[in-house]
């Protein structure tokens, strides 16, 4: 697009009705997280299990031995919600909370063989539901999107992590 | 990147660990929508307002006369929920449902003026707060990442629209 061109748009008065609404990013990813979380949430009750205990496993999968606050941002949960779904994984063996080396009065959350192996079995077809967002976009595409995204969450985010 | 380069990454046991939180779609994407609609929710909440009517005045005023069917897809809204929004929506004159000239019994949803001039008043902070998500990012870049999202709500979406 010319310089003189992109001058020209820009100096049109923007509204929402202007730039359409497949213009504007938080509306398209509202709609794509919202359909995706919705359709793995069924597919994760068919297995006996909930979002926030995906979330948990798929997170300590990564970064073993965190607290709980550091969980809950990471997995975009409530700290409510996810203390509720630890006490029930504790239950069963998928983790494990243990006081921490260096202040024995936190305790960190760290991931059973049982539960990296849960992990393990659900990990491809959160991996396919994946794949299928990017059908027919070329493997740079993705990389700058994931490139932008990464980017964005550092531009909005509260935490430091 | 060498094709050579690519075809060892790919070959790679793919785990959710080795490939990384920031190199995972859903994930960066949840975190970012979950931040934005969080600080959204707070600041309309100063104002008097709610996610969904927001939602249902942006998406009027880009598709005015729709059912609610139809709104709840583009507002990713519950029926429930919207049907209680647009009730208290239309007793304060935000909004109103008139017959549908081609199916008498079909009721569409219209924005008043007094509705579109609230939104008109509310679209300055949404394109700031969507501008601050793009804080860094290139105009060329902008533009391949709302394609990308285009192409993704298209590839996930339960709906034709």
């Amino acid at each position: 697009m010319s310089a003189a061109l992109r001058k020209l748009l820009d100096a049109k008065p923007d509204s929402l009705r202007a730039r359409g609404l497949n213009r504007f990013a938080p509306y398209l990813m509202n709609r794509i997280i919202g359909r995706y979380n919705r359709t793995l949430r069924a597919e994760l009750a068919q297995l006996g299990l909930t979002t926030p205990k995906m979330r948990a496993l798929a997170v300590l999968s990564v970064r073993d031995g965190i607290m709980i606050n550091e969980l809950c941002v990471y997995a975009v949960a409530e700290q409510s919600t996810m203390s509720r779904t630890l006490d029930r994984m504790e239950e069963t063996g998928l983790i494990e909370r243990r006081p921490d080396a260096r202040d024995s009065r936190a305790r960190l959350i760290h991931l059973t063989d049982d539960g990296r192996a849960l992990f393990d079995t659900l990990w491809p077809s959160l991996s396919a539901a994946d794949a299928r967002l990017f059908e027919g976009v070329g493997p740079e595409d993705q990389d700058r999107f994931l490139a932008i995204l990464d980017r964005m969450l550092r531009n909005i985010r509260a935490h430091e992590i």
